[in-house]
């Protein structure tokens, strides 16, 4: 029987929204905005779109007035009852009450701010400005939107059952990995794919996938819909975007070279735990741990996003025996470019020595390599990143100079202060 | 939004029906059973369940009382008014009242007879007794409804993605095969893959996948309920069974030996065009062919069932030839174990010397092979045939040794009246 009132329904909506909720988006964001609500909630920013891959022509293929409705759609979003007793209610990270309740006040009450966009050489120009809490949720909707429109451009060309099949080979692609991850004993992976995934429907199908397929192994995805959807762990600590915004904010090269530390003792403040994860790459590994203060030995953990990442698990493990911690109480999070491989070789080389986790990205939320002519559904590297903030250029460095943002001049002038020598390049992934 | 009524209604059915109309059977059953209730209506036939593969232990995977629900729902099934209407109404083969109103006021009002069942040795021994034309109805929902337990037998073992990806790399595995055949120019494929289907619903997909994947080349479907559905053409001529019963029939060596002509003799009066094909190897190819009367030759075609498939086909050829006929404007129809390469291979052989198509039957419907852990659903040589007819037992030789049906005194007797001498072994694959 056909349900005529959901098919009338279905049939005057003016779009299919990409991104129906506020917290279609990644764990770590919602943190890093109480964080910056509580610490620096003034501040200026402007967030902008980059896309790395410059073969895909995005202007070409994604039409301008679809792209402003979808946007405009999530401009119309506000934090529903239901996501927000999650949000107050549920425990996250073993804690209940994460979220604050002037947090929650405030974003209960929140819109998206506007949006700037044009087009320029067959991409888009998409910037994002205002106070720092506001804009910065925009990263993780602008992303899935952009690589959705990508997607669907490409869809629309399909007959329904090379649609069909598309899906099929998709579905056997991740579940032919689930299988390869299956046998590996103790493993502990997590999702991390929403801003580059292929769609939200298939983020969702291949998050539960993983967790028939892989059990207690899957331990939670980033994306906190998904995780109240699917009554999962949301899992996420922090990104580049504090130190990088704090470093810009700095008014003298002393103070920026205490600016990575000064924002991980706000978030030690705020957490505890497995929460207390440092992400050192941000103007390279090495000089960041060699210059840490001692309290951040205590923390429980690294994640590593750029480079090579036995070196810099080699790096980490290294510094916690220098600063006399065991390294074996220590957690490692992997999270750059990661595919099954990568993660079982990871695995085999640090199990055992430190404890390690996962943080799978666009490999399992959008691997469409070669499934269709001239890959035209393959990711590609779209960013979005906080480009100034109070007026100044913010700068990124990273342990892959491949990935290094921001002006020359400035660029160079953090690598004198931060003593970041010759890198190794790394190619990007995803 | 819930279809709450829908919802009700599918958690009430006592049982998931496999076969849900008497149409839901090949075409050439519909026609072959025209001409023997015109023919032959007394003659007593029993038809019976033979599992080739004895390593499928049908009996120890199928539960004896489903099986028994299944059947006695297809005994409680009658032809519906558009059922009929499409009978009465279609045009078949470029024919309008292919059925005659006589056939269609009985055909009407039948229900199928009744089923023995035993278990004996991990088989099912399911016979069936009565009039031929009541009876021979059994043959294809039988095999259809064993064929289907034994698949949901095994299906019952796996989660809800572990299913999905199954059926995704099923579909996967179907398309590439009609990506092979999309390049080849003038090919004619129709469906012939009802009896061995994995499932009706895969059955269903497969036929809408080919249509789409192929166009033109995907000529239609045996599958009278799946013709009538999707809008195709229903496809079939006739079977070893007329000749199996007809030479059961005859009274002595002399009879015997004129049996697969008169057969033949009934089918002319009724029809013409493509579908005068004749189904050459019941008793040896070559033998029927030499001994066949003058007339046939004028047939349109020649439908390849055993035997090595090119060496029938050359022999029709030289057969054509001798009698005169342009072999150009004759059909061979290859029906026997085809896949997709076996397809291309005769096809590049045959094409532009004769007109050439083919009824692909297992291996387009139940290609399940590999997919399972020890092969569970892999295809497997399930047959339902006359064994007797008015108390005397049927013979079947075939082109193929080990097709050969019947008591060995028996066919003994039919090698010599038919003059089969030594016969290549093949393969039986599905």
């Amino acid at each position: 029987m056909v349900d005529i009132a959901t098919r009338v329904h279905n049939h005057r909506w003016k779009i299919d929204p990409i991104v129906r909720s506020l917290i279609d988006t990644d764990f770590y964001k919602l943190l890093m905005c109480q964080s910056v609500f509580r610490n620096k909630p003034d501040t200026q920013v402007t967030f902008s779109l980059i896309n790395r891959t410059k073969s895909v022509r995005l202007a070409d293929l994604v039409d301008e007035g679809e792209l402003r409705e979808q946007l405009d759609h999530i401009r119309s979003l506000s934090l529903s009852r239901g996501e927000s007793t999650w949000m107050r209610g549920n425990t996250f990270y073993g804690k209940r009450q994460m979220f604050t309740p002037e947090f929650m006040d405030w974003f209960e009450a929140l819109r998206l701010p506007p949006y700037h966009l044009e087009k320029r050489d067959g991409q888009y120009e998409l910037t994002f400005e205002g106070s720092w809490p506001e804009v910065m949720l925009w990263e993780i909707p602008a992303l899935a939107v952009l690589m959705e429109l990508r997607s669907r451009a490409v869809l629309n060309q399909m007959g329904k059952f090379e649609l069909q099949v598309l899906y099929a080979r998709a579905m056997t692609k991740l579940w032919e990995k689930v299988e390869r991850l299956r046998g590996v004993e103790g493993l502990r992976i997590a999702d991390f794919g929403t801003r580059r995934r292929h769609s939200f429907l298939w983020q969702d199908w291949c998050v539960q996938a993983m967790g028939e397929g892989l059990g207690e192994t899957f331990v939670g995805t980033s994306n906190c819909l998904i995780a109240k959807n699917r009554d999962l762990e949301a899992i996420g600590t922090n990104a580049h975007e504090l130190p990088m915004v704090y470093a810009a904010l700095a008014e003298d090269d002393a103070a920026l070279a205490r600016a990575p530390y000064e924002v991980l003792s706000d978030w030690h403040e705020e957490h505890d735990g497995n929460l207390r994860m440092i992400l050192p790459d941000t103007y390279g590994t090495a000089g960041f741990l060699e210059n840490a203060p001692d309290w951040l030995a205590g923390w429980t953990g690294i994640r590593i996003d750029s480079g090579d990442p036995a070196t810099g698990a080699e790096t980490a493990i290294r510094w916690w025996q220098e600063r006399g911690e065991d390294p074996r109480q220590k957690l490692i999070i992997f999270s750059d470019g990661l595919d099954e491989e990568k993660i079982i070789a990871l695995h085999a080389q640090f199990a055992g020595r430190v404890r390690v986790s996962f943080g799978w990205g666009t490999l399992l939320t959008n691997d469409f390599r070669g499934l269709t002519p001239e890959d035209a559904l393959a990711p590609f590297s779209l960013v979005c990143k906080a480009v100034a903030a109070n007026g100044r250029p913010t700068v990124k460095l990273s342990d892959n100079p491949r990935k290094a943002m921001g002006p020359a001049e400035e660029i160079a002038r953090y690598k004198r202060v931060f003593g970041v020598g010759e890198q190794e390049e790394q190619a990007v992934v995803v």
